[in-house]
């Protein structure tokens, strides 16, 4: 990859990191800035420019899909409540959080959806 | 829970079993019964009348989260090859199928998403 | 299911959990009553009345296995610490937690029982 | 460890594994020996002669939890099975089997429970 | 990204998975390609190309690393072979490969290593 | 194993943890004889006398392979952080770690290796 088209792919995560939640480019960024130069391009620009911001699933399906998977991973709980507070800021509401950790449990097991309640009840204080 | 609403709850299950792929629910339920005679009012009605059920998100969503979180799990192949085949019989495309297994790469790794890809090709075959 | 009917299953549930720990079916009812007033019904009622307190292997065999599980799964420290509690509570003493979490090392590796470790010395303190 | 406390570790070891199915350490430790000449001392001295066989919970305890902690993780299956089939050598009953696997679907949700029912369907057929 | 660009991404992914096993890039590639024409590109493209052909650490190294983090996980066993075959094909010697896996052991459990240790016979046995 | 066995074993795997970490073997085994007298042999035992000593695959690369195993199974935070320490202190380079990160994203999934930069600036910052 030029450094150009780099760019521009890291531009365009950047642009969909935002609207999943203002202000958090810089705070991501800066972290991985801090890691190693390339390493917001590469997962950042993976996750979502290759990815998250194509077409064919609208972005509100997509972030009820990522709650859905890290509920059921439950290995980051962090980024659960990212995602979470992401979802409620792109159109998702309360009550569709509720069912989907709800729907968690089915497939991952009551102590799952448990840790996901804690995260949802953690961003529903943060988003208002 | 008496006889009646445990056989209320088994049959409102094994219905949206049906919705989910036609014949499902004999071949299922003979499996189960085969297993212990309580095993299906507890784990379809756990799954399918408790919680998928339920108002708050149709049930094209709710495959939708399925496949995402049996992707990103990767420890029930035959179980999201299952849920591939439902979701295709319940007006979810195969390109929305392609979208939510290209996603989990991102949240479970590349190989969740070949995995996943191999079940929806098998899921692809048998759905036409 | 009726008003009825629910209410003995989330009954039968939170008197299991208060065998479990005294006191700790207000608290959990309050958190997840916080979150939707049906979860209670549908996490507890499955877990605790649908199925731990079924026959055929009584609740300190049922509580080893369920620390055994979550030290195994390593995904829900907080409940792991809480069933470990319960163990002590029903009867397992601290000497058969020590032999469950170092078979936990065997079968998922000596990190998840380094982590089962810890979890259980904080509930040692607290359970005296 | 000198040559003779070696082998007294897998002899230890073999003697349990031959308690919990007739006829596996030959089978077993022509596989490991195949793959390397100290992989059965160091996996099944430490499996069986370091921590299944000791004191403190008896074996048919210690095959419950096996099963239960397999069937959690979801990422054996044929060991899974291997366990199911030394539980019911072991004293464990297949109703006990059962209600360990409905257990699991709380702890690791319905497909980890589903898989446990496939695989104790094959052990019931081959331990009569 | 211009066409040019993904086009240059995912030919230095090809390369680098031809030289982990020659003749790979046409079976993965149509197997993608059946499923989505992007799909080698995100998915070998961020592998391969965005990662695992950076400098810092060398290939054999590298191939090291992913056997070590598919055993551990247990989630992939085709993939597991796969690069197991292809450490082999990268210098790394069969010693080397059992090393690999009976750390693994440590901490990811025994059942992870066995698993392991079958797919590295399989492995064994198709590169000569 | 005799009293004397098993004590040239522990002092094995002590001085290699040693080796990990000047101080470690203290700290750990204080809290491995506060949960049981033979928890430290078991467990360190097998991890660093039975394996991680083992010839054939060098202290630094078994380093490498730990962080990748940790960093792709998500569920031990603080181990993922010793052994990143612990790799620096044995010839590993911040650049290394950093590789050995970006290449769990492609195995785990980007917030896997997200976690992984967490422990990693933590460890970055201790050791210096």
């Amino acid at each position: 990859m030029t450094q150009v088209s780099r760019s521009l792919r890291l531009t365009k995560a950047l642009a969909l990191l935002e609207q999943l939640e203002a202000g958090a480019p810089s705070k991501v960024t800066a972290n991985l800035n801090a890691f190693h130069p390339d390493a917001a391009e590469i997962l950042l620009g993976f996750a979502f420019s290759d990815v998250v911001s194509r077409d064919g699933i609208d972005l509100k399906t997509r972030e009820m899909l990522t709650v859905a998977m890290l509920s059921a991973m439950g290995t980051a709980p962090g980024q659960l409540e990212f995602h979470i507070r992401a979802a409620l800021n792109n159109g998702i509401s309360r009550y569709e959080i509720v069912e989907i950790i709800l729907q968690s449990a089915v497939y991952a097991g009551v102590p799952a959806a448990m840790n996901a309640i804690s995260a949802a009840q953690e961003a529903f204080i943060e988003v208002t």
